[in-house]
């Protein structure tokens, strides 16, 4: 059987894209690199993307399908706005802290060069999920037991930027052997969020 | 007068070979073309800087002292620890969004590959900033009047990252005409991180 068909899937051609373009940087690496850490003919590549510019749109939609899998279906279904909003927070940081996924997602934050009519499919689908948790947080608000004027309150637009940054800045400063770790993280990062949109 | 004296400063070099990374990716721009956008002469160039890396490494510690000079010594000498992070909180948006210093300071968040050593410079900084933060977060809980106890807070680890996350991610959203400015996003920052730190 040849090595071709071994590649089954185009994740794994992602996966390793993903992990060429962090540690070379994606002008840096070249379609032979990509294809040669498979050990991939170049026309085995072809075979399955045209570009390395759709390698990285790939990459970052398969990220964005990530965290809807993840993230965005499961919480749907939880009718508290509160568990839901519970729910969103621990499965966003569980996706950022995988091992297996790391490479793929943090790859959403680099601002490569991208052809506009791709940055646009990624950018729109961010901006779904941003608007998702901006309702979330205002559902949120409206349901506490200590009710403010909406003046006086954070704004679900500013909570959600603020949530979505404490959270994809992780990949920063983690280190599988600090102290900070998903089980005490989880808790203490809801807690703020919490504080901070209720206060 | 040549071109070459009228570069008077090796911040315009900084600044221009930012813009160009940024643009067309730290790889994909050569030492030829940081030159041939500031109308110097390679030798020009070289005259001040002898590598990419070392421009790479000078850009990322120049944003670290512009960090130093607006955020951090302006509020060392602010007595209540309160106030003194409702500065730096202020302090560190403005660099954040300040246009002219932005293509400098955006570049402290791209993992392009430096060598070690200079590498560990930059993060060495970084850390006192961690640092400092995290000290400064401890002694406002300490001196709160709704005092908890110290297991029932957010640790002031947790908070100083979330703090970082927060306000350096603004760079992946922030739209000049969008409704999220200075005037708005710092007090609504401040509460965010007030809510949820004494919570």
């Amino acid at each position: 059987m040849a090595r071709e068909t071994l590649v089954d899937s185009r994740q794994e051609i992602l996966r390793t894209a993903a992990r060429l373009f962090q540690q070379r940087g994606y002008d840096a690496t070249s379609m032979n690199d990509v294809a040669a850490a498979l050990k991939l003919s170049k026309g085995g590549l072809y075979h399955h993307f045209h570009s390395k510019d759709e390698i990285l749109f790939e990459i970052m939609n398969h990220a964005m399908e990530i965290t809807q899998e993840r993230v965005l279906n499961p919480v749907r279904s939880i009718a508290d706005p509160e568990q839901r909003l519970r729910a969103l927070i621990r499965l966003h940081i569980e996706v950022v802290l995988s091992l297996r996924d790391r490479e793929i997602t943090v790859m959403l934050h680099e601002n490569h060069p991208l052809p506009p009519s791709l940055r646009k499919r990624i950018n729109s689908r961010k901006k779904e999920y941003v608007h998702f948790l901006e309702k979330l947080v205002a559902e949120v608000q409206s349901k506490s037991r200590r009710p403010h004027a909406a003046k006086d309150r954070v704004s679900p637009r500013a909570a959600a930027f603020a949530l979505l940054g404490m959270i994809n800045w992780i990949y920063q400063w983690y280190k599988p052997e600090g102290d900070l770790q998903a089980q005490n993280l989880i808790p203490q990062f809801t807690d703020l969020i919490f504080g901070g949109i209720l206060a």
